[in-house]
């Protein structure tokens, strides 16, 4: 494993560097309170996650223009609220809920880990989050960021090639001086076929306490970390 | 003056928020020193900037196809390189004193300004330099941004609408809630034509001893500052 040429980590953020399922059910039992009605929030949450990849595909299949990852996401929650027999709630408090995924929570080890990181390397996000969302996010949690890029500005959803050669171009980098960080195996192979760094961090527990997929690193990636405080004592940051 | 929905602070960069042509004559006469060559380096570096304006009309103007800001200033150098019969800098020795301009120093006020201004705001940059240029700066100076966006992302060269539009666009924000903070008079006038609120912040020796624009606020923007300190001070940050 030779990384020496890396000047910059690039970051899946969903899942990885937060914890969006316990974030989203927090977000979501909070406004129930309020309201005094009964959901159950993680199954809400869950089917509400299960209708980002095929909104993503309607969109990277052209089916949809360009939508930005607020818009998917409040699609995807007006339907649910429907399924669900949720009524009652204002255009406001929809849109609060919705803009939960600006609220998300780091990991314990996210922000400790970056900060250490930045040190040595630009960090920039290569999230499908849009980038209010991401701005929002980082203001929020303290993620330090030297860039937000990906997908938004890039017009093209991941795992699609534009997605990830984009963030490259702007850094001003070439591929094999970036390394793509994500806790699924799926992101890293898309941004190793692309020529990218590698480096898996497992997280557990990012779909509840049942999690069935992305336990470990199913393929070769340069760095197999359990947190991004590991990831930062290998790096020798 | 009633700037309470501001979110967000747009900067431009060049000037306003690091002086670069005491940055840049310096980064030439280090080379000048290691090659042991005499040049009027303040000449030379008022030459490359006087060929800035230029290069992007082309770009505005459709004669050049998109072309960054590092690009366009490496093809200036090049050819005021010829112009001053300087010659035996090696491939290396030019693109390093091109990436000058990744190297810029803030003003000294520039930093703790920012930090002050970053607990109330999102800072983004509205700055005609590129991606990677504002990223290296950012790291070596210290500049907190919360998002590098603008013209590179725009497609469009300041003052194109467009670039100033897309920043609020992708922050999520409407113009009103965005103000530009800039040193030269015509920028803020650009911006508040699209609806941006505006802070003049003067740099009286951005363009050396002699400078004879941009010494004042010559229209009324919503704020008039003496530096990023005062603009933190009559924002109440």
């Amino acid at each position: 494993m030779d990384v020496s040429n890396v000047k910059a980590l690039t970051f899946d953020v969903f899942g990885t560097v937060v914890d969006w399922r316990s974030s989203i059910i927090r977000e979501g039992e909070a406004l129930g309170r309020r309201k005094d009605i009964k959901v159950d929030w993680a199954k809400f949450v869950d089917a509400w996650r299960a209708g980002y990849e095929p909104a993503m595909a309607r969109v990277r299949d052209g089916e949809l223009p360009w939508t930005k990852l607020d818009d998917l996401h409040r699609a995807n929650l007006d339907q649910l609220l429907v399924e669900f027999g949720i009524g009652g709630f204002s255009e406001d408090e929809i849109d609060h809920l919705n803009r939960g995924w600006h609220r998300l929570d780091p990991w314990p080890d996210t922000v400790e880990g970056l900060n250490r990181l930045r040190r040595k390397y630009i960090l920039a996000t290569l999230s499908n989050g849009n980038v209010a969302l991401l701005v929002n996010m980082a203001k929020r949690a303290g993620l330090p960021w030297d860039a937000i890029l990906g997908p938004e500005v890039a017009r093209h959803y991941k795992p699609q090639p534009e997605a990830y050669l984009s963030t490259a171009d702007y850094l001003g980098l070439q591929p094999g001086q970036c390394m793509m960080v994500a806790a699924h195996n799926h992101d890293l192979v898309a941004a190793s076929r692309l020529g990218f760094r590698t480096a898996f961090v497992a997280r557990l527990t990012e779909y509840g306490p049942n999690q069935t997929k992305d336990l470990k690193a199913e393929h070769e990636f340069d760095i197999v970390a359990e947190s991004f405080v590991d990831l930062a004592d290998k790096l020798g940051c």
